[in-house]
């Protein structure tokens, strides 16, 4: 395409991608994908990943089962590529997994940890014997100083890989960064350099510019800059750079049209950089729990800030708090979600609180509808968890004259702890959550596990609205997917009645309604 | 709060924000922005423009009258900024429009165009005299190798700036640019020199860092990068990039509360950069167009792209086509618009379409829905505007036996011209569009016009279904308000029946049922 090139350039946004939709990708995209980069002057697509099975789902381009390479082989005139990860693969695996990839895959890259180098060498052995080019994508570039056997072993890469690449992993190396190690390597192999580039800081581009003046022979790249966490270079403005700068012919219609429907995607999955991904890039932290915390959407940025500072200090937590141990106990528990119905019908909620009491408590899992109920007199429990403080806050313009009790997680917690400063002799943490191994820094496991200290017989949730299946987001699906998960967690673990009283779209929930109660 | 920074910090979100909200801005966010900023490492904060009259809405903080000063200054503890532009302002109005905000504000800067620094030295002499602090904000740094008379007179700023800011206008400079720029600045001036950066290649972040390494003495950043086009240097990641590298004390807390608004405000509007914008960068043309092709819906990239070459390559078009000047002429005519309803009535639809032949004919103002009436024996026409033809090329599988005819917007079009080979001798442009002066090169307009030129005198809407108040989001608001302008100034053009055929929206559309005109 352009002769005087003399580097390559590697296309990875099925690959790195793959961390956002879970490996699955609808036949239309991808055909699109194959069919653009045919026009671009991109040379290696890594489609994806080969493995043994593992226990979670994982989609089409986690495995890459051979009809998916011949199809891609059949639509794209660029070398294929594929990856392992080091630390799943032994060299004994690899004539299985790669052998029936003969004659249509390329390259093989290995994606390891600098400490595993070795190990890595002894599997690209096995792996160039199969004919395979190899390259080595090593992580953690801006730490490699401190690794040095890692550095003394590099030289041994010569005599099986095609190409070294240096991962930015944390996204938080500089130009002058890149252009230490570079040099770093280029003393010890002879080997063909690559970059790997993340974009927390937005610093991808000017990174693998660096990174090719200095004379690195190939630069990673993926469209919409797609991948795990704040994601990659992308794609299309490193080609437009190229283009404007170099004269790299670039087909801007092709271009588009990929970009395109990698845009329509980016509106569900939202990857790209922000303030999150911003700090643990700044501070190499990593970014797999950032990305986590990132995609469910009950921790604010500020949570999350606070989460990886409590990381970079190495501090587990700041707060050890009384334990919470009620006094009183309640056969009914009233406990109110964040949904708009806990509004919509509060005059029953409160007629129906008002009829029970004192034999009964509201607890707040959200805070979101808590000013609703300020002026009922029933005693209040209020869940802080994940953001709650802050919104607490903000929902009782005065927290003086706070009457209720805050309860948050067992100690520590990982998200940090943040208590107003009024409520800080009202707040209180559990010793445990019973009924549930995961999802125990949720809402609602925080309120049902309240509950349970409360002596509850009977529960009754109220603005659990759930969401309608057409318009839900991805995060809303998640948030509910959660939820479901917890109430059927709860139900097996205990016989204490638990049903709905407003309208709800959970299917795991018995519906009761509030005004079948009241006179 | 940090003693040894010796650079200044400005954040202008509100002022360059407004671009997008036509500087109008929620009392609540606001208040946040104010309020986070009392707790943050910035050191001036630009709210918006001071100006006489215009002749458009603009808002608040376009005007910044002296109550909105005085709010801002009863909230913040940071020193106030307003900015007028060069080419509005003229000395004699400088006393009227500053002297009230005397107390309230500390700098004024003067944005303009190099060619004219002699005006606003003249400018900048009487806003002197009032007392404030005042700086320059010189766009177009990409070409002021290009401009000796200005280069020759930087020197005489000294008189009168506190600050001389290069602007990266167009957002393609790179670290070695900024660098040899603000040699050619010192060269000339002791000023203090500052850096307002464009994120169009994500550089903003490098290039500003680059210009404090090279002795710059002010940074303009703007939360979430919002600002005109694809916006700026982001606060939070200048303040996280410090934060890690220099220890500068930053409150995240407040950083995150004051992101966590505006990133929702930018779920609206969609600022940030994109491939046009990155194109628009990197080959230094205007970003005032493409801001507004990207926040129309109806250019793909593709489009605008291919506009912005043309603009680049100074092809005003590259196509002339034959007028169309129809032989055949139809007292009825039905316009296929791109809503569902156009193909869940369409065996209505056709049905009534059969029953008028062959006094009718099909204009298909998009594409979207052609496949579903390929198969009926009418006269068909389609509009060719945006990216319809390579959206024919994708509806119809082939179109080698294409028998419509395609009609474009009057000759020279300024997204330039795309046909699909196989219409090259089908396709006609209009010689104008008469029933309305704006909105010319949408496709209702191209769609009426062609019904005006094939002597309609009846003319049926299918699939103009409009939006729903509740759920629409904003690009469909302004589609929407373009189409009722449209419906508006051609019942005032022309005597012709308008009506639509299917469910819809849009108020000012008569709307009978297709049903209802069948057996």
């Amino acid at each position: 395409m352009d002769t005087v090139r003399n580097y390559k350039i590697l296309d990875c946004t099925l690959r790195d991608g793959g961390y956002y939709t879970n490996w699955d990708f609808n036949k239309e995209l991808v055909h699109t994908y194959f069919k653009s980069f045919n026009e671009l002057p991109v040379d290696y697509l890594e489609i994806g990943y080969r493995s043994s099975p593992m226990k979670e789902y994982l989609g089409e381009y986690f495995y890459c089962p051979i009809y998916v390479l011949q199809e891609a082989k059949s639509l794209s005139n660029k070398k294929l590529v594929i990856i392992l990860n080091e630390k799943d693969v032994r060299p004994e695996h690899v004539k299985d997994l790669l052998e029936p990839c003969k004659d249509l895959i390329d390259m093989v890259r290995i994606a390891l940890d600098p400490e595993y180098l070795g190990r890595a060498l002894r599997l690209a052995e096995e792996i160039k014997k199969l004919g395979f080019e190899v390259g080595f994508n090593v992580m953690y570039m801006s730490k490699w100083k401190q690794y040095g056997d890692f550095l003394n072993q590099i030289k041994e890469v010569d005599a099986v890989a095609d190409y070294f690449y240096m991962v930015d992993s944390y996204g938080g190396v500089y130009p002058q960064d890149v252009k230490e190690v570079i040099n770093l390597v280029k003393e010890r192999t002879k080997c063909k350099i690559g970059f790997h580039g993340h974009n927390n800081m937005e610093l991808a581009l000017i990174n693998s510019l660096t990174a090719l003046e200095h004379g690195a022979d190939i630069i990673d790249a993926t469209v919409t800059g797609m991948g795990r966490g704040a994601g990659n270079l992308k794609t299309e403005l490193l080609l437009t750079a190229l283009n404007a700068s170099q004269g790299l012919k670039t087909d801007f219609n092709a271009l588009s049209a990929v970009v395109d429907v990698f845009e329509r995607l980016q509106q569900d999955h939202g990857w790209g950089t922000n303030l999150p991904y911003m700090v643990s890039g700044a501070n190499s932290l990593p970014q797999k729990d950032v990305m986590e915390w990132v995609t469910r959407r009950f921790y604010s940025f500020n949570s999350i800030i606070r989460a990886l500072y409590n990381q970079k200090e190495k501090v587990q937590d700041n707060q050890k708090l009384p334990l919470f141990s009620p006094a009183k106990h309640y056969s009914k528990v009233i406990i109110i979600g964040g949904g708009p119905n806990a509004n919509l019908h509060k005059t029953a909620i409160k007629e129906f609180v008002r009829n029970l009491e004192p034999d009964t408590c509201i607890i707040h899992a959200s805070s979101k509808n808590a000013a609703n109920y300020e002026d009922i007199q029933v005693d209040q429990y209020f869940c802080l968890v994940g953001n709650e403080g802050h919104r607490l806050e903000n929902v009782f313009k005065n927290l003086v004259n706070f009457k209720g009790q805050c309860v948050l997680p067992p100690y520590p917690r990982k998200m940090g702890t943040y208590i107003p400063e009024a409520l800080v002799g009202k707040s209180f943490e559990l010793s445990n959550i019973d009924f549930t191994n995961t999802l125990k820094d949720s809402h609602s496991a925080l309120a049902l596990q309240t509950a349970l200290q409360l002596n509850a017989k009977e529960i009754f949730l109220v603005g659990y609205d759930g969401y309608q299946e057409k318009a839900i987001t991805q995060l809303e699906k998640s948030l509910s997917d959660e939820n479901e998960f917890l109430f059927t967690a709860f139900r097996k673990h205990s016989s204490i009645a638990l049903s709905s009283l407003t309208p709800t779209n959970y299917k795991n929930l018995p519906v009761t309604s509030v005004y079948s109660y009241l006179e």
